[in-house]
């Protein structure tokens, strides 16, 4: 008898697979694999040197982490395979990749191992800047309506630019590529044989929408003529609804998880929408923040508008009948963790390990002792540029207040304090725009494991946030889908209250934090659009550092 | 037969003496000692805490240093006392100190030993901001003309709003006071026992000219009513001109230093200026700029003008018959400290114990390897105020372009740059009044241990650089206005061609590097007006730190 089924989350470094009773919406197994290469940002495994902003996978890791994690989370679960109702995934987007007619990468063509373009394309690759700029001209141009739903500006971390990018500098790889795919729904390929393409991924990473299809030729004409007849050639004109489940495991993706030929698949989903049904944020009002290296914030509503600078507003592409806004941060405990490498002194470390304990938690015991403004410092939490509401992949990080006598744990809480900030920026955006937020559901590691920066948050944001207990949301939210799509349950929206698990943690406003986060939120907000609007000193500087 | 004379140079963390061999130059020995207590910015040696700001310091320790680093020197020389001609001292200011009729410091008084305006303010306390701005608004309201002289503003690190600190938050130490003294003229009381009040002192931090005195009385009323009769009490109103002496070694000097009784002693000099005829810059034209924790720009001219921003011009305060000007950074050195001390991860220290070269070595080294524009990053260089040209302790510093590829050495880099851009702004501010600058002069421990430093100086300011062969450049001229007092010459312009050292090394401008340092300092200036004149967020921020 059916009783189990299968998430998988691919994301940044790691894949991990978690193996979940139905019954009693027990996770009974667990098993995380990294990528062999990790991000390639400075080089290919053949040498070959990447340019400032290049950010690629190697798509044999993806294979070798969905081997490794699904065969290792059913090897501890003790469950036979014929026990198993039903895999999801999900995957980082838009993390696209070329792959020929029968479905192998580029990559794995001897001819291209030298050849960039032809790895998979991370979500984080900032390669596609001046192609993202030339989308948006030509959309602004011609007066595309769709270009609304992104915000108005196209990001360098969609999926067209990026192809373009393949198409201008490497003629031979674009030539030779069948289809470009997004990792998930080439995984969902490997294990079904099916060729899907996830509206998650069309909707929210490629201009695609259900009443219209993609733009029009003749927009992507005006935006490079290597791009004429591109839809349904180099990129499927054939999307999947979320209602959808992608197939059927075949023979080889039997071989590869252990799994029985024939388990249903769903269809595969964006990491972080993934989440969603996993902590029960499906009702209108109640924002889903999922905080990892970057953050994103996901809420449901009934309304279709556009939100200037918001990421993305999709229909039918997370959880059938509603619409879908995304906004995200594209450096969060990125930041931190930078901070941890390279601007923590060795007196730290050593403190550290005298006390037994890892730098992050030394660093938040002595931030905590800080009182707000203290520091004297306001960031700009730019480090790896700015999703929402600026869209600008060019922006950077910036620290104002430092003096000779500012102490490492003062930048460090300052750095939560603009993540917090940030966060900030992107819920009056959505209230601006009419569409409220009741309540704030925080997932990923940093909010299971941070109570400082959630109390900062929560101060700063007015809001109640609630952390769900676990670590694994994106993981769950794709068992979630798969027992849909294995029939546990008829709909998406039930198999969520039926499956999140209880919410461990509550962090409310404390009414004076609030209001001395307010003066500083405003300074925040003033150097927010002197940076991002006026002096664009950050993309100036960009430039330069490209051309040394 | 007198043949040697001795310079002292009281420093911010310890006194410097040399032993000078008149006939040939030659400094035949030398000793430092470090103030026991150092900078007291946390507490008193009692354990009162001390707030936000405040840099105090040992009148005791002055005594100790004066002492054994004299004592030390001519030790080492094994030169006899008989031998000695003269002693020269400079020192930092405004450093300045409450003593009472016998001279003696009302620290010393068991009374006051809790009480922080009871000790010495050192020239970079800066809890007195608000009182300079009262200084600056009266003066302003009343249209004082000598306000032009200090660039149209007060400093907190002058005399006079150190002094009204006192007078608003210790009724009991000032009322207790027979004399503010600067330090200088207070090792010249201890040495000779006559009470002197070097013109360059009164002239560059007390609003003093020649011409016209000090400011009214009624200016001093409409500050504040506390300095009502002010000048010929608690402030001397007896003026050294550069040209006289300070008096002759009496019992109690020559039983502290071991030099005989009668021993000339010239004028007390503040330590930057000392250096003027130790590097043979006195002509109008030669820039001096000594680079230290702090850095100093001086230049003599025959042209009595007003320079918006510029610290100080007067005359015959440092050569006879010049116009002396000074501009400031209040942080140089001190902002590479910080950064060593402060951000510097263990992976790199473990490197340069490694390597066996300290971590100032191994990130030039790394810094050196770097591009001009490829860190990505512009640092504003206020991380302890600005001096020049906007006169303002309430700015901070500032960093922008920093991402999480950012590395410790691109950071080192980018605040090596904001200290040259700090000086090419000052520059650029002599120039734009019309007093030309055709040579630079540099000294100070950096100026002979960091080519790179030099070379992006050399660079930036688009002008050849001199360093001197000396890491001492301060108390050799101390050695050269003793051995004016002395006898030995007749005036300090010849002293000065005499005695000064030999050039060690040239860094002339890189045409190319010019170029790309050209469009860097273009974004600097943007900031620099940005955050020192539009959005005054950093005094914003220190007012909220301040009030924690």
């Amino acid at each position: 008898m059916k009783k189990y089924v299968i998430g998988v989350d691919f994301g940044t470094l790691s894949a991990r697979a978690i193996v979940l009773r139905v019954s009693d919406k027990t996770v009974v197994s667990e098993s995380v694999f990294e990528y062999r290469h990790g991000v390639m940002d400075k080089s290919l495994p053949s040498g070959v040197s990447l340019p400032d902003g290049f950010a690629l996978q190697h798509p044999a890791d993806y294979i070798e982490a969905l081997r490794e994690s699904v065969r290792g989370a059913i090897k501890k679960s003790e469950v036979s395979s014929s026990e198993i109702g039903g895999i999801g995934v999900d995957f980082t987007a838009s993390t696209v990749l070329p792959i020929d007619k029968n479905g192998t990468p580029l990559a794995f063509d001897e001819r291209f191992k030298n050849e960039p373009h032809a790895y998979v394309k991370l979500w984080k690759h900032h390669g596609a800047q001046k192609e993202a700029d030339d989308f948006t001209k030509a959309a602004k141009d011609r007066g595309e309506k769709w270009l609304d739903s992104y915000g108005g500006i196209v990001s360098a971390e969609f999926m067209l630019p990026k192809i373009l990018e393949t198409a201008r500098y490497s003629k031979d790889v674009y030539d030779n590529t069948y289809r470009f795919i997004e990792a998930g729904d080439w995984i969902n390929l490997l294990l079904t044989g099916n060729e899907t393409h996830a509206a998650a991924f069309a909707g929210y990473k490629a201009f695609w929408n259900e009443k219209n299809g993609y733009p029009t030729n003749e927009y992507f004409k005006s935006v490079d003529i290597l791009l004429d007849g591109i839809v349904g050639t180099k990129i499927s004109d054939r999307i999947n609804p979320v209602s959808e489940k992608a197939g059927y495991i075949n023979k080889y993706g039997s071989e590869l998880t252990g799994l029985d030929i024939g388990t249903p698949v769903s269809l595969a989903m964006l990491d972080a929408h993934a989440a969603m049904p996993a902590l029960n944020t499906t009702a209108n009002g109640n924002m889903m923040i999922i905080l990892g290296t970057s953050a994103c914030h996901i809420i449901n509503s009934d309304k279709e508008d556009v939100v200037d600078g918001i990421f993305g507003c999709v229909k039918n592409g997370v959880i059938p009948g509603k619409i879908t806004y995304e906004a995200g941060q594209q450096c969060f405990g990125d930041a931190f963790d930078w901070f941890v490498s390279n601007c923590v002194p060795s007196s730290y470390s050593e403190e550290a390990n005298e006390k037994g304990v890892g730098i992050h938690t030394l660093l938040t015991e002595k931030a905590q002792q800080l009182k707000i403004g203290e520091s004297g410092i306001i960031a700009l939490d730019w480090f790896n540029g700015n999703r929402s509401v600026l869209v600008n992949s060019r922006l950077s990080g910036m620290l104002v207040g430092v003096t000779i006598q500012t102490q490492p744990e003062e930048i460090y809480r300052a750095l939560l304090e603009a993540a917090a900030f940030g966060a900030k920026r992107i819920t009056d955006q959505f209230e601006a725009f009419g569409i409220s937020i009741d309540k704030i559901t925080a997932a990923g590691g940093i909010a299971s494991k941070n109570a400082l920066l959630m109390q900062i948050m929560a101060d700063v944001l007015n809001k109640e946030i609630f952390v769900c207990n676990t670590t694994q949301a994106a993981a769950l939210g794709s068992a979630v889908y798969a027992s849909v799509a294995g029939g546990f349950y008829d709909d998406v929206i039930i198999a969520s209250a039926d499956l999140s698990p209880e919410v461990k943690a509550v962090y409310r406003p404390i009414e004076e934090n609030v209001i001395k986060y307010k003066a500083l939120y405003s300074e925040y907000l003033t150097l927010h659009d002197y940076f991002g609007k006026t002096n664009m000193v950050m993309e100036r500087l960009r430039k330069i550092k490209q051309d040394c």
